[in-house]
């Protein structure tokens, strides 16, 4: 039994990391957990094959951005493809706008936006576990039904 | 906001530690993901003053005990008390078994038990967090609807 479907339903997030080139990109995330109340950190784990992994390496800034129910195609997008031959950004129909204190964008579509700086990542297994510092945070709605994931393409909803 | 309110849902579990003296404690966690497939490794966040928080640094060893819609009490009794001076299994009427590999034992209400190992912990702002290497898993139940977390006693259902 994979422990996806063991520890479910998850929270689920568009990771965007920035290259050191200045090329964005946008993850699906579902490994990923608050971590502290005051000061905020996030912690998410990523496998090192995704694209967006080289990006945290060379700069180590990312905003998480949740994703409310209207958006599963989008995390399914997300999720599924990888940015190296793609602009997930189009294809999702995200859209971004600058962050205050990090050089990856946040979403626009997210209902809540965390920039964050990498305080802290290590490999566990096949994934690597990334703790950051929220340094800003964008509400821009506070009454949303999250979109959630088990496994695969399995999305659920409260 | 508080982040609890931002990243919810959560899965709840019953994370069971051990005293040097052999003795078990019991604590509701809900800031905990998966981190890794094969093999499976978990991560939880843990408050310093927390009594199980001593027992971790003793022995390095836990278990994480899914909860079930079922379990909700019982999440609230053991996340709202401490083990200090109540002795929790009794309170929440848990029935546990021992671990096959680690010395705090399992609980049997869970649907799904994983036994673990401290492979890392550090601090992070006001919490801990801790990173288990699953050593060995209990599948009592494979369909079950899991018992969810947003904030305080906020606790919500699929």
């Amino acid at each position: 039994m994979r422990i996806s479907e063991q520890i479910f339903p998850r929270v689920v997030a568009l990771v965007v990391t920035i290259s050191k080139e200045n090329k964005p990109n946008v993850m699906t995330a579902s490994f990923l957990m608050p971590v502290s109340f005051e000061p905020k950190f996030i912690a998410f784990a990523i496998s090192p094959q995704r694209y967006s992994f080289k990006n945290l390496q060379e700069v180590g800034e990312f905003t998480v951005n949740i994703c409310k129910s209207e958006m599963k195609e989008q995390a399914i997008i997300c999720g599924s493809l990888s940015g190296k031959d793609k602009n997930k950004f189009e294809l999702a129909k995200l859209e971004v706008e600058n962050s205050k204190k990090v050089k990856p964008p946040v979403v626009k579509n997210s209902p809540i936006s965390f920039e964050c700086k990498v305080e802290f990542m290590k490999e566990f297994g096949d994934h690597f576990l990334i703790v950051g510092r929220v340094v800003e945070e964008h509400i821009r709605e506070k009454e949303f039904k999250p979109l959630l994931h088990k496994s695969g393409s399995s999305y659920l909803l409260l």
